[in-house]
C-alpha cells in the first residue's frame, strides 16, 4: 500500500514542478514587459527617481512636480481610476515640495467668503442670531427654534475668531493614516488646531496626534450614547473635556431638533463647573451654505463630515491650512491596510458621509496648493 | 337750606347716641355676667392665673395642669369645638411646664416600631431594597420601578440612624407661628434638627428659626418649578443645598413615577460637585406604613405633610422630640393672624394636606407628654 502510494505521487510532483517553473517565468517576463512599457508610455524613469529622491525633495515649481501634479488633477472624479492608480501618483507626488499657490488659494478664499463668510457666521452670536430670531434647523427644515431670551445668552457677542486671524492651522482628523506618523510635534506647532469629535489625545496617541486643541467638535450621538444625555452624572464627560486644555466646543446644535437639548447640556454644565471654556454651536445656515458650496464643487453627501466643516472654516480663519488623519481608504498610499480610527477600528453607518470623495476633494486641494494634506510620516 | 338741613340733623343724632349708650351699657352687663358664670362653672380664678403665672411656670404634675391637660384631651375631633375655643385651652396649658411622659411616649414607640420601622426602613437602602427589587411607588400603585444595579449604588449600605439614636431632637415646620419666636437658639440646641422642603434659614430668619440642619426634605416639585427638573443648570440649586452645612437630604423620588427622575438628579448633581452630603429616598413602603398608621390615629388625608413624616420619623429615632413652627390655623393661640409660612404666605392647594387635622393631632401628643409642640416665643 505504502510502496503503491510513493510510487504513483512521485512522478505527477516532478511533473508539477516543472509546470510551475515554466509559469513562473511566463509571469516574470510579462511583468517585466508590463513595466517596461509603462515607462515607455510616461517617459519616467520610475527606478532612479526612487533611487535618487526623498520625500518633499523636488522644487514646487519644477517641471517635474508639475507634471505630477497634472497627474493628479487629471483625475476629474474618483470613479475615472482604480484606487491603486490614484494611490500611485499620490505617492509619487510625495517628492515634491508642497507650497502654497497664492492665486488658487485667494481665489478659493473669496469663494469662501462670498458663500459661508465664517468669521460672521460659523457660529450662532448674539450678534447674527438676535433673541426673537426663528432659527431654522439644518436638515428638519421644518423646525424651527424660536430663540429665547436664555438661549440668545448662551451665545457669545460675536465671532470669537476673524478672517486669515491663524497663520498656520492644523485641522487633525480622525483617520488611521496617522497612526505612527510622528505628526504630533508638527500639529502643535500650529497656530491654531482644529480636532473632530473629541478623540483621545493623551500619552498613547500624542506622539503621532499632539495634543494642542483649539476648537474641537463634539458630535450630540457621542454625549447620547456614552454620556446618558447628560441627563444623568455629568463630571465624566466634563473630565473628559478636561483633556483638551483651553479648547473652545462646538456643536450642532441645530442639526435638527434632537440635537438641540442634548447640546445646550453641554454650556449647561460647563457653567455649572465655572468653566472659562467657550462653547459654541454651528450656525445652521452655514453649514448649509458649506454643504450647498461643496455641491457645486461635486461633494456630495447627505451629511457632510465635521472634518469638512472644519478645514472649510479653517480656509477662511487661517493663512495657511494643514490637514493630517484625512485618509479615508483601507489602506494608505502604499496599499498597507489602515484601521478606520486612529483610535480604533469602528466603521461609521454606510451611506451617511462620503469620506472618499471629501479625501479625493483635498488631494486635488492639496494639488492646486489651497491646503497641504499629510498623509505621510513627519520626519 | 343750611339752616334747615342743620334743623333737621341735630335731634336725630341726639336720639342716636342716647340709644347707643343703652345698648352699650346692656352689652357691658351681659358681658360680666357671662364671665362670671364661666368662672363658676369652671371654678377656676382666669384673672388671679393670668396675673400671677408665666409660661412654664405650674409643675407638668400639678392638679391644675392635669386638669387643663384633661381640657385639650376632651376635646375628642376638631370639630367638636370652636378654634377659639381650642386656642383658648392650648393658651392654657401653656403655663405648664412640658414633661414627656415616658409610658406614653414609650407605648406609642413601641406602636411605630411595630407598623414602620424607621431605623430599618426610612430610606430605600442596599439592605432593604436589593438590585432587582421591584419597587412599588407610593401613590401610582400600578406603577413599579425595578432597581437596576445603577439606581441600587445610589442607596446607602443601610439605614444612617438607629433607634433612639438622638438625645434631643427639633422638627422645624415652616409654619408663620415661628415668626418671631426668637426659638433659634432652642432649636440649635438640639442633637438633631429636621427641616421640611429646603427652607430659607439665612441670617434673616436663623435667630427664629436657627440653621443647625441635619437631615432636610426636598419636594421635587420645588425642583421642578424653580429649577427646571434639574436639566439644565444645576449650580443653583446645588448652592441652595450650600447653606444647610452637612445636613443629608430625602426625597420622595419614589411617591410617584414622576418624582423618580427630578429626584435622582440631586444625587447625579451632587456625585458631579464631589458633595459629601446624604441623600436619601423616602422608603414608599415606608411612608405608606405611615399614613396607614395615622389614619387609624384618625388623621386622615389625601397627602400626609412631609412634617408629619418626618415627626413620625423622629419619634423613632429620637428620645425626646420637639416641633417648632408647627401651627396649621390662620391665627397664632392668641387670635393674632398669622402668615401661611414663616417666609412668604403663599397657600397650599387646597384639600390636599389636612394641616389642622395634624396639627390637633400634635396638641394632642403635647399633652400626652410623647412630644412638646412650642407655639409660642422660646424665653
Amino acid at each position: 500500500m505504502l510502496r503503491r502510494r510513493m510510487g504513483y505521487a512521485d512522478p505527477t510532483s516532478g511533473r508539477d514542478l516543472l509546470g510551475n517553473r515554466s509559469l513562473c517565468f511566463i509571469f516574470i517576463c510579462a511583468f517585466g514587459l508590463v513595466t517596461l512599457l509603462q515607462q515607455i508610455l510616461y517617459g519616467k524613469n520610475y527606478i532612479k527617481r526612487y533611487l535618487d529622491s526623498y520625500d518633499g525633495s523636488y522644487d514646487y515649481n519644477s517641471t517635474a512636480c508639475k507634471e505630477l501634479r497634472q497627474e493628479i488633477m487629471d483625475v476629474k472624479v474618483l470613479t475615472m481610476v482604480k484606487t491603486s492608480e490614484l494611490f500611485e501618483r499620490w505617492r509619487n507626488l510625495q517628492v515634491c515640495k508642497w507650497q502654497q499657490n497664492m492665486v488658487e488659494t485667494n481665489n478659493f478664499k473669496m469663494s469662501l467668503s462670498r458663500c459661508c463668510n465664517a468669521p460672521s457666521f460659523l457660529f450662532t452670536t448674539k450678534r447674527n442670531t438676535p433673541a426673537g430670531t426663528k432659527l431654522r434647523y439644518e436638515v428638519d427644515t421644518s423646525g424651527i427654534l424660536p430663540i429665547s431670551t436664555e438661549v440668545f445668552k448662551m451665545f457669545p457677542d460675536d465671532m470669537p475668531y476673524s478672517k486669515s486671524q491663524f497663520k498656520k492651522c492644523a485641522v487633525v482628523g480622525n483617520g488611521g493614516i496617522i497612526k505612527n506618523s510622528k505628526c504630533g510635534k508638527d500639529i502643535d506647532s500650529a497656530d491654531f488646531v482644529f480636532r473632530c469629535n473629541i478623540p483621545p489625545i493623551n500619552d498613547k496617541y500624542s506622539a503621532d496626534v499632539g495634543a494642542k486643541t483649539d476648537l474641537v467638535t463634539i458630535n450630540p450621538s457621542i454625549i447620547t450614547e456614552r454620556f446618558q444625555k447628560l441627563e444623568k452624572w455629568r463630571r465624566p464627560f466634563y473630565e473628559v473635556l478636561q483633556n483638551y486644555e483651553n479648547s473652545s466646543v462646538v456643536l450642532p446644535a441645530f442639526y435638527n431638533t434632537r440635537n438641540t437639548d442634548v447640546s445646550f447640556r453641554v454650556k449647561y454644565m460647563l457653567d455649572d463647573f465655572d468653566s472659562q471654556r467657550g462653547v459654541f454651536f454651528f450656525h445652521p445656515q452655514y453649514l448649509l451654505n458649506v454643504q450647498r458650496f461643496w455641491t457645486v464643487q461635486g461633494v456630495r453627501a447627505k451629511r457632510l463630515s465635521s472634518g469638512l466643516m472644519l478645514v472649510t472654516a479653517a480656509m477662511e480663519l487661517c493663512e495657511e491650512v494643514h490637514l493630517y488623519g484625512f485618509w479615508a481608504f483601507p489602506m494608505n498610499p502604499s496599499g498597507i491596510f489602515i484601521t478606520h480610527h486612529y483610535y480604533d477600528n469602528v466603521k461609521p453607518r454606510p451611506g451617511f458621509h462620503a469620506m472618499p470623495h471629501e479625501i479625493f476633494n483635498f488631494m486635488h486641494m492639496h494639488t492646486r496648493g489651497i491646503l497641504n494634506v499629510h498623509s505621510g510620516p513627519c520626519t
